[in-house]
């Protein structure tokens, strides 16, 4: 795979996308917003014209209390408690014809379920997206006072394109760990004849969920191996101007490549703090993927609608697809 | 307002709403869905030729731990808890440049926060819609195994329709406790040329949230009063074949005019159960209704994508209209 | 009542007591116990001798999920979530003659609850007790590493001595906002014949809750009134070297008297944080008074086992007293 | 071992413990405390002739929510969220010298903490001890309305007797899976010099967390493997009237011997729900049994004090023994 070598890129290199990629002060100093400004109005205009058939597909994992990680990755935290009968608990049995079930969840939605990473979820140097400083906007009390997830209240509906990778290496998943170059976007992009725009919703298909289920996952020093973009991308990524970038397994390459554990996860790192780059984790893409395959069309409407919740570095969500 | 007067409907009639508009069966004796079916793929093409401008509001409420319910209206339990410096928690202060901050959020969708109602929140007469049975189907442990939220994982997209009771009287707000009725809902049509058809999501606007944050809340009998729909739109309902219906308050007139319990919310209960309607309660209405007046538009591309969790009864997400 | 006038003590005289009453390196400069270290196995045998009739009472008010704060005098969140058919849920309904029902609690036991405040709940200028600082000792992830209620996982049981305020004065209880003096507990002591010493947990009557319940919260700038000590008894608290103070309302009298926030519960913070003093909120002494009343005796075998969980600042127990 | 053969002890006979070692009707048709009724004023005035030295050792394990499980030996839910800083959070950094720190615990006791079972955690054919129907009596929103641990609030104060079990084998612990007997029990009395009688706690000790901390956990069929009792010990149980039961694991030897599923744990099923006894699970007694052993002195002061919480089937406390 000679045209794929993963290029030299330091860990130098990487730390200098803090300041050579950055979106700081692009959108204003007080913007929370970061990377979703691309999705403008002409951008989901755009995306309505992408609903030909009408059909919609939920690109999330189940989120199941009673088996919270089926694939074994990560941590989750999904709890479900019911309240069944609320009005015979307050009048009897014989009081009323009609009864109510309620529900409590909580949910970490950080780890293996499909989510929202916020801009608030990482920082560099104490400081978050557009140079907020942890230590001043983020409490126990409180949670993070700025870039919670409640600022994305618009949704993220924008066109959605997907780079398959796999199938452009002919194979049912890439091997976890597998480092995904700006060379196999570049060639994905040519075999499947679309090109990743300002503002796009870009996901990257790995095959992870299906290698899991087939083989298990693979744990390297307490870290699921996984395939994913490698960090010489982040200025394609940057130049590209995404307003999100999602992928069936975490963005990144675990390993990443780079000891020092700073650089465990550039393109979480570079992409939420340098980039303002709303991250969408451990989509379900199988049956999204045969769909695309079928109809050799992979560009859609996209939309994700987080929580308006305020303080929090996440939202499980369900993103959906419209072909 | 004579021509509004509320028809003669008495419980008895109300009962028998559950024979004489049910749906069950109509969709297959297994049938989950209930009134989603009427989302064909036709109705999200048609929802998508609406999205004319490209500008996207929410219509959900925040939902803010620390100001959980700021209407006074209900019950609201939302937690919110940080872990914050996950990296420099495990490898000390000087170990990474990137850190990290994650949250575990526990959430009671009913109550005052803007959800979505699963048909399996209400029952009658010990069964739910399509006849399933509360003993059979849901338990402390698993939750509710048939009708979860997650049923409608594909998300709730379609052709949005709002109905604006104040604007109709001429007032800024309708007074609590108003009982909406067919005739009005008909009126709002013709003032507003346009009509509420198949697979529409239907939102009646009350002015409630305005209201309240101005006067406060009424509260009879340990119920806030709040204007609704009357029992007597159940028919207009079913005929007009809705795929959802929300509004700023909870779509039921609180008090619902029956002084049986068993009636206390007919158009949740009836449509719940009879019809298998999705309801939305709780949205905040108040930006959308001013930018929906100036466009003198009022029908729009219409989001909510539940969670995919499973066995529940509601789900706290953000629906979104698009102009 | 010219005899219990609250004497002439200023804000400055408080702040004074950090230093002219703290126990800081008296236990030595890694203590983590404070006044529990006056309970010596002598101590723990003088108790012993106090189980004459072999009667046990409960010091604690009911925590109940339904009605976590009766007295609607702070918050409560009590939450409890049942798990009914464990075994019948795996294996069916005929699967297993046993079953079983299990439960989640969770608790903020700070506010209305019966519960031990841990020496690491108040800080005074970024200290908790023996010099430790908040900001280093103290994070989201981890809870509070030092002076955790589970330092004191032997238990507090020692001699308990209850001064009985209210028959001091011969009413049923204390008008909320009355300032107990020393002049009171001493005045207590001699009417009861009973001497408050070293290593002793003393509990002091109010009437708190039998007013609260009679009457109703009486709630002042978002405080509810409440007798209790006055801030000038702390130099009788540090001499007679108490190992832990309880009462049936907070141990402080609520307003304190001083308009200066630092000062809003000077009990509190210069017993927590100065003394390293144990405090006990909200206990529930009615029918516990009763029976030392009608034994004349106000002497007693007391314990209150606290959790040893790790990191937190509460801990919701049961106190129970045998005579 | 022949001394010590498991006695033949079929299983049918196991199921008629439930008729003939029954507590049901003993103290009342409604009573509501089992076992705990043989602790009676004069063996509270007996547990406290024992405290001689006034040492107090804790018997709990620790409750840690970085580690909930460190056996690994089953479920463990420990939830610990921190509030810091909550009076500058309200006030500003500025507003106040002093500051507070609070929390929120969250905790399924059930699993590997200690704790005490409250008699509605089990049934036998649908029904509680002393006959209370679990249907009738247990709900998702109420909790468990008889037999709570709440039940216990007056704490469990009595003689303690620590059998050692892996001393009179000359061993540093039992082997997983080892059924204690009669013979052991009784032969245990006497290298003891100790008589279990009327009212007393009876602690087992295993070895168990010793063992598993040196060479792990033995996992059979999903479930731990343990030292315990067999259950032709529960007519012995029955005949000494202890109070309660405890054990360094589960009392119940894992696996039980018996294949069907109903007899998976015998003595929790009979004692809990035939007996009305209640029991300790868990305990950390490896301080305490070293202890035990130098001053050659197997009858101690025992305390355990459950929640007054309504509702619940466990209580998370921290038993302590005074020596």
């Amino acid at each position: 795979m000679t045209d794929f070598d993963v290029p030299a890129t330091d860990a130098d290199t990487v730390a200098g996308y803090f300041d050579s990629l950055g979106n700081w002060g692009r959108w204003g100093d007080d913007d929370r917003l970061g990377t979703l400004n691309l999705i403008t109005p002409a951008k989901r205009r755009e995306s309505a014209a992408l609903i030909r058939e009408g059909t919609a597909v939920s690109l999330s994992r189940d989120i199941d209390p009673e088996h919270p990680d089926p694939l074994h990755t990560g941590i989750a935290v999904v709890q479900r408690f019911m309240q069944i009968g609320e009005v015979s608990h307050h009048v009897g049995k014989d009081g009323s014809r009609f009864d109510s079930v309620t529900d409590y969840v909580g949910i970490a939605a950080h780890g293996s379920n499909t989510h929202l990473d916020g801009l608030a979820h990482y920082s560099w140097d104490g400081r978050m997206y557009n140079g907020y400083v942890v230590d001043d906007e983020v409490t126990s009390i409180r949670g993070s006072r700025k870039l919670s997830v409640s600022d994305a209240g618009k949704g993220i509906v924008s066109r959605g394109v997907l780079l398959d990778i796999p199938a452009l290496h002919g194979v049912p998943w890439l091997e976890p760990g597998h480092p995904i170059t700006v060379a196999e976007l570049e060639e994905a992009e040519r075999r499947q004849g679309v090109t990743v725009g300002s503002g796009d919703v870009l996901l990257v298909h790995t095959g992870h969920v299906a290698r899991t289920l087939e083989h298990g996952v693979e744990v390297l020093n307490g870290l699921a191996k996984q395939a994913g973009l490698h960090a010489s991308c982040l200025p394609w990524i940057r130049e590209r101007d995404i307003a999100a970038l999602g992928s069936d397994a975490i963005q990144d390459v675990q390993p990443s490549g780079y000891p020092d554990l700073s650089f465990l996860r550039p393109i979480h790192t570079v992409g939420l703090v340098a980039l303002g780059l709303w991250l969408i984790d451990n989509l379900e893409l199988r049956e999204f993927v045969e769909a695309l395959r079928a109809g050799d069309r992979y560009e859609f409407f996209f939309a994700m609608l987080p929580w308006r919740l305020k303080g929090v570095t996440s939202s499980a969500t369900n993103p959906i697809a419209i072909l």
